[in-house]
């Protein structure tokens, strides 16, 4: 019976565990295929060109029944996605929050990928466990919070912004971690930003407060949370019998790059005896630049910050971070102990202090991406992604366009001249056209051309063919 | 003030995004040095041997101020990872569902960092979005769901459980979604093996019912959910005035591989009207098996499953699945529009019914897996598995040993004769040896030694080399 259950009697090529000489052909051949990949990307369109249904009839054939060679399967694979996706990795994406990754990143993918290890407790992952320690404890004192911060990395914002409202409902009522929110005397509300990120619906649906228990405070005509109106809606909720558990600041909204007054905001909460929040998902990869942190004042004074890697510190996708001034408010929420684990240590195992329980060594693209380029290595990124939105304000400025939005950071909201095409059909041009890839979006009710710089190798060049695919765009004949 | 904006005013080595000859040289070295420490790690120790407090004082001189050279960072990196963890890659590992990573799976990884799609939106990432959409259902159906079931990838077993949860709490009341658990009449709860995975603990707290929430249902004796116990506690909890809203039954326990009795736990939840819930997060790797995939019958009738392929599929970490045969619960639980999203499609959009928001494209690596071996490959891998530790209890049977479970799956828990050490102590024995990686379990209240084999290269000898070293371990002299 146990005759044969060395080898498979099949070749290499359709074994999931092939010998080393295999693997080395295939992995010089995959980097070969992605640098050409890579290549045809940035000279090709960025949005997406394939035949869907055409892709999908191709998926169907793939039953799985037998097996297809390695050549065959890689080849259809890369093939698709150069055609089938809004490739972040172009330098004239200039949409929403992801990165071109940078090649520390990954690097730090592909070896947390060779060595697997299980990030949930410590016994059983002690290295990982510790740089990943290391690297929160350094983000979080460049993010100003005092030296008890601990964090820890998740998949992204929307799971970093789940854990700080567990952790708030859990301290705001000593019955919630064994009853829920039925043990608050009224319904438990937070406080975000209109223009904030919209998981928060989620968020709140999901924690068990209900969407209801979101406040959507008004912004105050520049895109900002309005600080009259947060303190006017906490005062109304609790005349009538709400329970405010958190104050959620955003430093950086999606649509504009705007930063909520983080002092006045910490001020109130402090002021309310509830949590404050931090959503700096995108703006938090702005304390690696002495010139543009200060925009940040006020964070340091957060119960807790949210910051993705995977945005400004490019690193690849699900590299979420949530930094917290209270260790023990994470074991609070998150703490349960096993028979089968290894350990159950607070302190140190990941699984009792995080809303996760196995989980990737996601940490390892920013160790090596801080230790190959230093914070002045990301500070330049940032840095030029803000100037180079400046440039394309300036240009747009000059072509009668009008710029929406406070652009401090790299998000522009730009306002055609009247006469011309309307916003979405200036975004459905430039976006069809593949020269560019930019998206509407809503500033203070209004629609805008929205086009933020998340490339590391956007140039002026770039810019310039942005702004002359936008003109082209709104002058052009319906 | 553009001037050099273009340029970084630092060698290639100090680059985010270094040029493409730079990244060719690093990706081959990086190739041959990941393949090297792969044949120190299978020849070397399986439990960690670093010095940690060095490590520690290593990781504090990384302070991130100067940029380091590549060689040295990797070099560094790479070491101490080959030091300092549990290597889940060593064919003796024969812990937690930890795998070594099939090389297909590996590829998948590496192509899915290198386009880096953002899996928020159909519009964004068509073809990867098409893609995981066609393995979740050719998941699905293997596991016998009805042609309308759906699916998704998330992190692991815990995200793909609280999907659950959340999608039998939004169905149980109509007042959930807006208003949290406040809106049940009584509190509601939910059963589960008390040999479950614990994480069902965190989730009830995460989902704002409380701990309480969860009811830790007696075992049968075997292992197994006793489903006297069952019925009996719903109906007292009904008596009493709290809300059943879900059976989750496991298969595969992480103690001891047991499977729940699926088809009785289904009718029980018909007949309560509650969600049927499978967490099948390490057993679910039956499916590819038709020789053992009858031992999971009744997984057909559920209304959700949680299969992990970074368990028994042996992907790399953080590739769990959620399949359920509503696809509206999804949508109600999850969906929400966003101003800043190019589509808001329920039916496409994987923001819009899922937990996370941006997500990496996690499925490629089982798509690739699937596609290089198909099921039959898989259905090896299991196989072996399974037969490899019916070779290790007939080996302990032989030498004394009891096997305390029923090792229908490939996880044995033995307890050693009386006379020689007790079972924690023969654990550590082995696990300090570094000749095999083990852990100690509980069994219907027992201590147990636990063995599964998880490394799809663990050969007969290797089986051997372990009955030697728990022998060994057990007769030395304290």
């Amino acid at each position: 019976m146990m005759d044969g259950v060395d080898s498979f009697a099949v070749a290499d090529d359709a074994r999931l565990f092939p010998g080393a000489a295999y693997r080395k052909a295939w992995d010089d051949r995959l980097t070969a295929l992605l640098a050409e990949a890579a290549i045809r990307v940035r000279q090709g369109p960025v949005r997406p060109v394939i035949d869907l249904a055409g892709c999908r009839e191709d998926l169907a054939g793939w039953d799985f029944e037998m097996p297809v060679p390695a050549e065959d399967v890689l080849a259809w694979t890369i093939g698709r996605l150069e055609s089938g996706m809004v490739h972040t990795g172009h330098k004239r994406y200039f949409g929403l929050f992801n990165p071109a990754p940078s090649f520390p990143a990954l690097c730090g993918d592909r070896i947390a990928a060779a060595f697997n290890p299980q990030l949930a407790s410590a016994t059983t992952s002690p290295v990982p466990v510790e740089i990943e320690a290391h690297v929160m404890r350094a983000v979080a004192r460049r993010a100003g919070l005092g030296p008890e911060a601990v964090g820890h990395f998740c998949t992204g914002g929307s799971e970093a912004n789940f854990t700080a409202l567990i952790c708030a409902l859990t301290q705001a009522a000593p019955g919630f971690a064994k009853r829920g929110s039925r043990a608050f005397d009224g319904q438990p509300v937070f406080y975000v930003s209109r223009d904030c990120h919209l998981a928060w619906i989620k968020i709140a649906h999901q924690a068990g407060i209900g969407r209801d228990g979101v406040r959507l405070v008004a912004t105050d005509g520049g895109g900002r949370m309005c600080m009259q109106a947060l303190r006017g809606a906490i005062a109304a909720d609790r005349a009538a019998g709400f329970v405010p558990v958190m104050v959620a600041a955003t430093a950086g909204t999606t649509n504009a790059g705007m930063i909520d007054d983080l002092p006045e905001s910490a001020a109130i909460a402090r002021g309310e005896h509830v949590w404050f929040h931090v959503d700096a998902a995108w703006g938090g990869g702005l304390i690696a630049s002495d010139r543009l942190r200060g925009l940040l004042a006020g964070i340091e004074m957060a119960d807790s910050v949210t910051i993705d890697a995977h945005k400004w510190f490019a690193t690849t996708m699900g590299c979420g971070m949530f930094i917290t001034a209270h260790a023990a408010a994470l074991t609070n929420a998150f703490s349960v102990a096993a028979s089968f684990m290894p350990s159950h240590a607070p302190e140190s195992d990941p699984y009792t202090s995080t809303v996760q329980w196995s989980r990737r060594f996601l940490g390892l693209r920013l160790f090596l991406s801080l230790a190959a380029v230093g914070w002045a290595g990301h500070a330049a990124h940032v840095e030029r992604a803000v100037d180079l939105v400046r440039l394309l304000a300036r240009n747009l400025l000059a072509r009668g366009w009008t710029v929406a939005n406070d652009i401090s950071l790299a998000v522009l909201c730009a306002e055609p001249p009247a006469g011309g095409a309307p916003v979405r059909e200036i975004v459905a041009r430039v976006v069809r056209s593949g020269e560019a890839w930019v998206s509407v979006a809503s500033y203070e009710g209004r629609e805008v051309v929205r086009a933020c710089v998340t490339h590391g190798e956007t140039s002026e060049a770039d810019v310039e063919a942005l702004t002359a695919a936008l003109e082209a765009a709104r002058v052009k004949a319906a």
